[in-house]
């Protein structure tokens, strides 16, 4: 008897009838002789509904009593799954995080898991029933207070789960066939890939790809974790994200797909002294914000003045706040001027094969020449390339760039009512 | 410094105003000295809309999930009044009733309490926190599940904590100013009570009086805690229910208060033979439905036919079940026939000065008499004189009553917006 755990997201149990629905799918993977187990994320807008309410009694709620509040809503989508469940005739338990074991450290909405000991989730298994946890949730074993695992979380929770479990795969349900060449959303002849390597997964969720949360991505790579990207919609086939084992050899394409992302902003430092360790000293401030940094780059020093220009992107959301600490530096660190630019959009092409084929940069450089797109930022990783440009352009790029790496399939990709995630 | 337990129920809480209003008055009554516990509600409406969702994914919902689904409503609205409080500058803590030490009897969905062990709620004031526990939920210990107490249940969780904690009073917050001699919305020259015992307010309670739950008033008289029920719309003092010590004379008068119940149904069997345990037999039946059963009479039997009727009240929403469970056992039992009856209402006076007052019955008899109004069934208990009658003559006969035993007040009584509990 194998063990599958399924993930299902906020929209495939947005109302009751979308609840019956997956309470039908989880109850024929049982049938079919496996054991399940299910990570459920809240109702629809359940968790956005939740914050607005504690805006509003609160200008800045306390993180513990936020994570008190939010945490109700995977209860109440589990218990639902559960009660449905049950009513079909098939044994059927719910559990909050903190009964299934997820323990975090103490960082209130944005937990990390510290150990997972789902010794209830097993004890449901072992009698025969099908065992449904609140995702995004935990329990910190110091202050005995319930914790929440931030935004990505439910799929981390269904992973960790399917690690602890020793499952033997990890099904990511979502409103899409699986993942895509590109965003079938833009792109129109993207085409599902039908495997890819955690490694390229990885770099295409940190490129933009929304399907599955780069957190959950790692933490599936990280144990070993094989996933299952695939729609709720459908009984079709989805994306497997695999990781080689050590020795293990996989013929990967050069190409495995396109991402664009429009959530990232630029700050560019001007005039910055061209002195031994000033870099350093602007990205501590930086650091010191909390803020993720995506790509850094620092112009060449005009010689004549002895002062350059660094430039990195980061996040839209965390702009306001970069920009407000290195504003209170500018004294310290001399530099003369500081520009945000929130109208830039980023492309990236990420293959496994990019290690072994060479010419992989040109031939993007030169499908962007050719269509008059102009690049402002350039970063690479061993499977990646990306390039910065003016946001409008985007999604043009997206099309220009999955034609000229020959991933276009024969017919339109099929997109699912719903929005996303 | 004094301890201080506050209950405030769903109406006290129903939106962002109504909490932050709640959040100021706790602040008040901590900045005034005391240490202050918070038992709460779930918000207005949450546990009907949950319930309802609920019957939507399943047409008899598993107990044990409908319990992990309910208790997100208080725990949505504590962690929000802790938040409001956090924000005027106050510490506070929320508690799930796990936390706060609420355990119960496994008996899903009317879980008794069978200890209060509040070792969180204690660090958190000794700590100078104000501590805010959900209501209404608890946890049991052989299963390691969450429970809730059913209907009455946040009230009993405020008792039962003030009990634990040795609290100098547990208040009652409601929509109306107190406990009053009749329901002013039906009598209009009703007036607050300023001071009951707590076996008159069991009988009130009993009778039909809303404004304090049964159970609440039973735990509090067995634990000698006092209560004060109280407006949650204005500073004005309420009513003091208190259990007076062994040996503590207390003045009581001889009537506090006239209720009125129009929740009741009338079973009657007909043509029962007269038989020795034939009523312990009928009654073994009704007993084994679980319904609540209030009057009982049994009237003479014709001697003519050996025969006799007996008649009994019980819930209204019990009425089904024991009709159909007498129907099935009609062949066995031999009666003649069932009536059922589901316009009757039940006037009752209270008052522990009754012990020793004679002719209050002849009192209330002839009041009735004089007005027209027609007995079918009577009770008595040592301090309470119940009278059913036709439903639709109830509040006529509540208004006579309250007059002829002199308890109208000057003036009529505020009633506030708000739909009693």
């Amino acid at each position: 008897m194998s063990l599958i755990v399924q993930k299902f997201g906020g929209s495939s149990v947005a109302d009751a009838e979308s609840i019956k629905r997956v309470a039908k799918r989880i109850v024929e993977t049982r049938k079919a002789g496996n054991q399940v187990v299910v990570a459920v994320s809240a109702m629809g807008d359940t968790t956005d509904d939740l914050i607005d309410l504690a805006h509003q009694v609160a200008p800045l709620p306390d993180p513990r009593e936020m994570d008190m509040l939010l945490t109700t809503g995977e209860r109440i989508s589990m218990a639902l799954l559960a009660m449905a469940i049950k009513s079909m005739g098939h044994d059927a338990r719910s559990f909050t995080g903190s009964q299934a074991g997820m323990i975090t450290d103490a960082r209130h909405g944005a937990a990390r898991i510290v150990d997972v000991t789902p010794v209830r989730v097993q004890e449901a298994l072992d009698e025969g029933a099908i065992a449904i946890v609140a995702g995004f949730q935990g329990f910190n074993r110091d202050s005995r207070d319930i914790t929440t695992l931030g935004r990505g979380g439910s799929d981390t929770t269904a992973v960790a789960l399917a690690a602890a479990l020793g499952a033997e795969v990890c099904e990511i349900y979502t409103d899409v066939d699986g993942v895509f060449t590109a965003d079938p959303r833009v792109v129109k002849k993207a085409h599902k890939i039908s495997r890819v390597t955690s490694e390229e997964m990885l770099e295409l969720a940190a490129a933009g790809a929304k399907v599955l949360h780069i957190r959950a991505v790692e933490f599936a790579r990280r144990h070993g974790v094989t996933l299952h990207v695939r729609s709720s919609f459908s009984p079709n086939e989805g994306t497997w994200v695999v990781t080689p084992t050590e020795g293990e050899v996989m013929e990967e394409p050069i190409i495995t797909g396109v991402a664009g992302d429009l959530s990232e902003a630029k700050i560019t430092v001007v005039g910055v002294p061209d002195t031994p360790g000033m870099a350093a000293d602007i990205f501590t401030i930086v650091a010191e914000t909390g803020a993720n940094i995506d790509m850094i780059v620092q112009n060449v020093s005009a010689a004549a003045t002895s002062r350059t220009d660094i430039s990195f992107t980061l996040p839209k959301t965390d702009g306001e706040k970069v920009m407000t600490a290195l504003r209170a530096a500018q004294p310290g660190l001399g530099f003369e001027s500081l520009a945000y630019d929130d109208q830039i959009g980023k492309l990236s092409v990420v293959g496994g094969g990019m290690r072994t084929s060479a010419g992989v940069s040109a031939q993007l450089f030169t499908a962007l020449k050719d269509a008059g797109i102009n690049m402002e930022m350039i970063s690479t990783s061993e499977i990646r390339i990306s390039v910065v440009m003016r946001a409008d352009i985007l999604h043009h790029a997206l099309q220009i760039v999955h034609t000229a790496f020959g991933l276009d399939g024969e017919a339109e990709a099929v997109v699912y009512a719903g929005t996303g995630r």
